[in-house]
């Protein structure tokens, strides 16, 4: 089970399939390696050079060890897990609980081997209010992950703050500190301020990497871990991947590769990135990495200071889902668009269709045939048909999906985005365009020193006029 | 309470506001209006010629009652209500239970009215096989709710078959059919046939009406109204808006001014359209809009036979979770997208934010005030923030969150979607690039009669070259 694997398969963005005006030739192929093998190579070197500390997160041993003793703790008194986190303190945990726990994991307890799992990404007080009306008396089965670099991000302080509230009611002072465990700076900040002086179970957030990047730092593991899911072999799958991406040879290096191609055609009338698994447990990943390519690839200047605006525009389908709402739009429209589709050869089940009504003969086709076999005959069909519009398809094949595999898609495409970043020539690892909505926001919510900036916003904000009713 | 309304705000998509360049002038507001009143004028004359029932829906006398009458029923023996559908036989569905019911609906018994609804739009044997794993012997405390207007759509015929064999072989011929409802074509069709057959309860599936086109039809309003939801209020809403879009007044006419802008701008270097609500009940609302627009306006020819590959591509997000992860590209990125934001002024409740611990005064701004002035401020700040950067910004929004503004909005982007496709001068109803997808799935299904078309597939999908590993 051990030799899980995940395959890059790029045919069908070639010239020879998809012709001329929207393939790629063996020339411009070649023209790519020579490119992206320097890009590979620089890559290397910012990992060497200590710039990019996400690369190593595979190989740290003091965290796995510290998420498992910490998910120990928590998973004898807790049947509720919850994470307080957004963004990058959100979407890994999210994709990895989709991809490796059962569907209905938190609703059936013979489905799960740990707490339920809550993920709160945004403010919504109707939605968090739901949460709160059912979790009532539970609150002290319930375990809150708060997850923030600094602790000022608005969305997370304002939803601990009302937990904490909540929990210092009904549980006092030394109780309700049992309930939270905190992922945050190792040294400085707001929550880790707050931490020390409550006394809070703690974790790292490692140093130097982005949010987008660090689902394999604590901040990833620890509901993963807390829910059963072996994060030795998410890690083990990570650094199998850091060998094949690591790579020279560019024909041999599917981030390269894919970095090349989806570079490649940003530049050439496709700007749009259209990421559709076909299997349900894969779907929150394409969410992971629509994060994780916006905010690293959408840069308004580049490493010289010029003025690009450039970033392609990641968008998450799901297959067959989507058949019956984008695939119009996809085979017809213009020709924007670069698809991915991640598949899986083996799932862990299948399920027989049932026999047909005599009266139906029509249906006879699907009878005593496997679900499974159906869901990849239709994603087969639907790149097939899209490769007969001339619309280039590439596909992520999976083994099967495991903590394995999914460790392995996740490097695959952290370090495409870095390779990509370097073939862009912009900075991948920040993002300075969250700034002054930030500000806005303090200003809106009447934050002392932001009085000025609030007087700005006024005109802008207030349904004053050109309203139709 | 019968008042509750939606507005429609466009100012921010002007020139004195976001400058020439990304701007709409005054004259070119002017130029539309005329253009667009002829196009309002053509799809009221539609209406009128009968072409599209869609818009009498609300007005169906019939629907309702009948609805109404098959819920009481179902209610009163059933814990599980499970929809099987694809594309709009699931997305208005999903869109109103999201809106209009609680966040933990399923997993809470004190917050739902109604027995637990599941959708089930895919061919997962992982998914279906949790809930199939979940349900196991309370299926005679379930009803299946099959969807389709032919019965041949593959997927739902699918799951159609295992839940129907697994329902005889628990139940017998005669226990198995009280489970099943069909909502189907009136006359004829596979499930039409099968359903008379076996004797199921059915509803209509009504004629000249796409699935996308479909949700206020019994499509969408059984599990609506299994679930508790006022579906005459939802109509009403609906009925309420039919009066604004019908209008000849381009400026007094939200649907007009939204699909005027909404082609200005795709013509005008901006094809993503980006919907984004601030408020969770609202998303699944996007991902129904995001089949509507694709499927109606992606189209290769126009009304003449002339190829025109056109098409908005419609992006799906929310805030503020999206904040921290598409916000960056949104602003530094390409300025290629018009953004709609979906906001509503009042929360069904608030939550307030707890006190600020002593070490941490600046998280002082937040302590006190209510979740939703967060959320609400966080939508303006992102609004200030783009706005800044020239990118242009609508937004809808809603007096609160029922199903008279729901019915409202429904119908807004119907009608919306209707006269884009004048403008467009393609044919909104159809969707004939679904064709090539489901053959080649016959194909690879093995089906009699579509040999040939399987061996052509066959180099296009086998991955043995090209090939990363």
């Amino acid at each position: 089970m051990a030799d899980a694997k995940i395959g890059f398969y790029y045919k069908n963005v070639c010239e020879d399939v998809i012709g001329e005006e929207h393939g790629i030739t063996p020339q411009q192929f070649d023209e790519m390696a020579q490119e992206t093998a320097a890009a590979t190579e620089e890559v290397n070197r910012h990992r060497e050079e200590g710039l990019i500390p996400y690369r190593d997160l595979p190989y740290n041993e003091a965290y796995p060890k510290q998420v498992k003793e910490a998910a120990k703790a928590i998973c004898g008194s807790c049947e509720n897990f919850v994470v307080l986190g957004i963004g990058g303190s959100a979407l890994g945990n999210i994709a990895l609980q989709t991809a490796l726990n059962p569907y209905l994991y938190n609703l059936d307890p013979k489905q799960r081997k740990g707490p339920r799992l809550f993920v709160f990404d945004n403010v919504d007080p109707m939605q968090f209010g739901s949460f709160l009306d059912w979790i009532g008396g539970g609150l002290d089965k319930t375990i809150f992950n708060v997850i923030s670099k600094s602790g000022r991000t608005a969305e997370t302080a304002a939803q601990f703050l009302i937990i904490r509230q909540m929990l210092l009611d009904r549980l006092g002072p030394e109780g309700y500190k049992k309930q939270i465990v905190a992922t945050t700076d190792a040294q400085a900040g707001t929550l880790r301020t707050i931490t020390d002086a409550a006394g809070f179970h703690s974790l790292e957030v490692p140093d130097g990497v982005g949010g987008r990047f660090s689902v394999l730092s604590p901040v990833g593991l620890l509901s993963a871990a807390v829910c059963g899911i072996d994060i030795d072999a998410l890690l083990a799958g990570a650094r199998a991947m850091d060998r094949r991406v690591s790579e020279g040879d560019f024909f041999a290096n599917p981030a390269a590769v894919n970095a090349a191609i989806q570079v490649h055609y940003y530049y050439r009338g496709k700007p749009i990135s259209v990421m559709m698994p076909y299997s349900y447990a894969l779907k929150d990943l394409s969410d992971w990495y629509r994060q994780l390519w916006a905010e690293s690839l959408g840069k308004c200047r580049d490493l010289d200071g010029r003025e690009v605006f450039v970033g392609p525009t990641p968008v998450k389908a799901l297959g067959t889902t989507d058949q019956h709402s984008q695939v119009q739009l996809y085979r017809e429209g213009p020709n924007d668009k670069v698809y991915t589709f991640l598949q899986t050869e083996h799932f862990g089940r299948d399920l027989e269709i049932g026999s047909c009504p005599p009266e139906a003969p029509e249906l006879g086709y699907l009878a005593g045939s496997g679900m499974g076999k159906l869901l990849n005959s239709e994603k087969l069909a639907t790149e097939y048909a899209l490769v007969k519009d001339r619309r280039p398809c590439l596909t992520v094949l999976f083994d099967r999906i495991c903590p394995e595999t999914i460790g392995q898609f996740i490097y695959l495409y952290e370090v495409t985005t870095s390779i990509a970043g370097v073939l862009f020539h912009i900075n991948a690892y920040d993002q300075p365009a969250v700034e002054l909505g930030k500000e806005a926001t303090f200003a809106l919510m009447g934050r002392a020193g932001y009085e000025e900036l609030a007087e700005k916003i006024k005109p802008f904000t207030c349904p004053d006029q050109k309203f139709v009713i």
